[in-house]
């Protein structure tokens, strides 16, 4: 029966064209697999000053094709996605804007809403779609190498959608997110600046400042804090085995979120200071009690 | 042929013919599984002040007998271990001491080691040994429930001997967490709570403020800080989940040397917070690139 021998059925068409990665370190690869893994683009294409992380990404198939050269990249592009550190987003935009074509989507993933809004939007023609988006994912390990395409998966992705008729450009960025196994909601810039100075660019910087006293250690007592490191310290040096240049650029540009979040922090470091000196036992435990219960929320969250 | 038919081996003689933990917790009950995996003991004894904890460790026949009385605990014992959080330690050995037999061994899994050495060993009376261990392992889980025979292996257990002939019974409690899956190490009880004050304490007490400053924090940030906390607060909860009890305690018996850590760390905080208020990007890059290979010496040391 000829009419059986049909022909495959054409894969659906992808939402778009062409994306391009300016920046393909772990989350840039992570999201070109995710993407690549969902269907989503006709053509992926690594811009990076690295000429190693733009070996690498087409050696291992995460892109077709990669270039040093912003202009010749963003070239037609559908989409762009900024992912390289916070503090450089400002210059890149500046750099593509002449080359977008009218209705691209220009996105990024910065840990920073606020000074990469401010940096990015006034170098973008018009006729251009800004969304910028932070998915709260990654892991210590940096560059193409390092990425995988389930790194989104049952993660936030917070958007920033600007007023300026970004309406379905933004819907689009979400469900490309979405498509990517990621869970979408969407905040106000300085709002998202002071969410994650708490939940992410404190934690970090106390777990730099930690290691960092540890490493300053004499050679005898480093060697054994390194072999007895399983009793807390570890997990510490996870985080901050972090990318050093995307950290830099974080406190940078969310200065006084986190200098507003670390006073705090002092301030409560200094009662439990306190309260050790002068042999508070009441206080300690009263303190250490209820910190359980944010533990608990965290497991009933599903983000444990 | 009959002579196949011959009985099973005979199990070898265990190396104690009764052990008993005084607090069968996390640790106590983890011990007591791992024991018995291991052959150590005939019979194995709970001693705890919940009735709770002796009713679920006889239930999950982590111990064969249970009592609140810690006389009739130890009567008959061969080994003794302390599982207790370290502030009860000097009353329990006070408790013990006049039903103790001759020769036998009194241990304790205590984080720190010199003030239990000081508050225990005054009261032991000269025909028993003490051995002071600690092992370097724990999980953020407490009661008997908690417990597997797991916990130990590949895990550090550190003696803090005493110079007082203990050296046959120190090498029978090497040999007993030996058995149970851990690598020993010997170390001055002074040291041992410098070393765990950097690796442990300290790490501890700053997982506590940071996730007691978002305690604190009104509803609805307090929220999006439990929803958000994957970002790397999430890591903080787990550690400032830990046994409120048994923490009071290590900071109340090694209140100096976790004041003179904290003061250093405070030093280094505050060094931080100046770059970031300055905009010092050379520092904090500097600072977050020597910190990476700590955690490589981490790696390599088979503890991450």
């Amino acid at each position: 029966m000829p009419k059986a021998r049909t022909q495959k059925p054409k894969a659906p068409k992808p939402m778009f064209a062409r994306v391009v990665f300016i920046g393909i370190g772990l989350i840039g690869s992570s999201m070109a697999r995710a993407m690549r893994r969902a269907g989503i683009a006709g053509t992926y294409v690594a811009c990076d000053m690295r000429p190693k992380a733009l070996k690498t990404a087409l050696k291992l198939k995460v892109v077709d094709e990669a270039t040093k050269d912003a202009a010749t990249a963003v070239a037609g592009a559908d989409l762009v996605v900024i992912a390289t550190p916070v503090g450089t987003n400002g210059a890149i935009a500046k750099t593509i804007a002449p080359h977008l074509k009218k209705g691209a989507i220009v996105t990024d993933v910065g840990s920073v809403k606020r000074t990469v809004i401010d940096a990015v939007a006034p170098h973008l023609p018009k006729d251009v779609y800004f969304v910028p988006a932070h998915p709260i994912a990654g892991t210590e390990h940096s560059g193409p190498e390092s990425g995988f395409a389930e790194l989104f998966e049952n993660r936030w992705c917070i958007l920033t959608p600007m007023k300026r008729g970004s309406g379905k450009a933004a819907a689009k960025v979400a469900e490309v997110w979405r498509k990517m196994g990621a869970r979408v909601d969407s905040m106000d810039p300085d709002h998202h600046d002071m969410v994650l100075a708490i939940t992410s660019h404190l934690p970090h910087l106390i777990a730099y400042t930690i290691v960092g006293t540890a490493t300053d250690l004499s050679g005898d007592l480093k060697r054994e804090v390194i072999k007895y490191s399983a009793s807390g310290f570890r997990d510490f040096t996870r985080i901050a085995a972090s990318d050093p240049i995307m950290w830099r650029d974080v406190f940078l540009n969310n200065r006084e979120a986190v200098l507003e979040i670390l006073q705090r922090f002092t301030e409560d470091l200094t009662a439990m200071q306190r309260a050790i000196r002068k042999g508070d036992g009441l206080t300690l435990q009263d303190h250490f009690t209820r910190t359980r219960t944010i533990r608990r929320s965290i497991i009933d969250a599903k983000q444990a």
